[in-house]
């Protein structure tokens, strides 16, 4: 299969690689949803047991140092990880946090992130909102003509 | 936009109206989504509260004749619907159903099907359900080169 990287941008490469380890996982996964009005997650992934974790992707040391929202994106998710290309000055990252290397083809989890239990209702609420944005995603691409003006 | 029908069957072409119309209604859709092994849904949707709906498209009366497991879905739904053609002989539909009649660009719901609420156990398994399938084929869209052989 024809294997074009020319749209995507690094970071956008780095999550294709976590996206499709994260499958060996059993968790699928979700590219740029938004859990809430100014905040966007890079890939937020569901397990089987309704686990949400979300992983943020850093392409370069500059990209890491001017992200001034990570921690808001706790409250969303049971684990945090960065993911970052194996050049990564990983020293940077913050303790307490999940580490995954990856390129566009796969990654690898280097370290477990700690598990901080979302609450059952925010729980219920991020996997609806999980289930809304892919299935609208995966609508536009089994019909490019529908209108997402109504959604 | 290119509006190439070609590769679609007649019953994916009424699936796609009414994933369309559904949109104005609030409510995501997936298609050819398994509630369990041996049953297939043409359409199931999922609307911002979690309602879940069914919707078998029919696109003849002989397709219609040879259904045999649409009473199968009703434990997998809070409202089930029939989509047809507006050809189609509606008197052969069942009453108690929902009647959505749709063709390849849009649909209108004609009857709205009666309600019998899911249990909350089985409506989060099939949002969870839903958001994996949805999932899946968005990452499958986005990826053409993903290995879905772990999932």
């Amino acid at each position: 299969m024809a294997d074009d990287l020319r749209p995507l941008m690094p970071g956008q490469l780095l999550a294709r690689g976590v996206c499709r380890h994260l499958l060996s996982h059993d968790f699928v996964t979700v590219e740029e949803l938004t859990p809430e009005r100014g905040l966007r997650v890079d890939v937020m992934a569901l397990g089987r047991k309704g686990e949400i974790w979300v992983v943020e992707c850093k392409s370069s040391r500059a990209d890491f140092a001017s992200d001034r929202k990570w921690q808001n994106y706790l409250p969303f998710c049971d684990r945090f990880f960065w993911a970052v290309d194996e050049d990564f000055p990983v020293e940077l990252l913050p303790e307490e946090t999940g580490l995954i290397i990856a390129d566009a083809y796969d990654a690898e989890i280097v370290r477990m992130a700690p598990e901080d239990k979302l609450p059952p209702a925010r729980r219920k609420a991020m996997v609806a909102k999980f289930a809304r944005h892919a299935a609208l995603r995966a609508q536009l691409a089994r019909d490019p003509g529908v209108s997402l003006s109504s959604a």
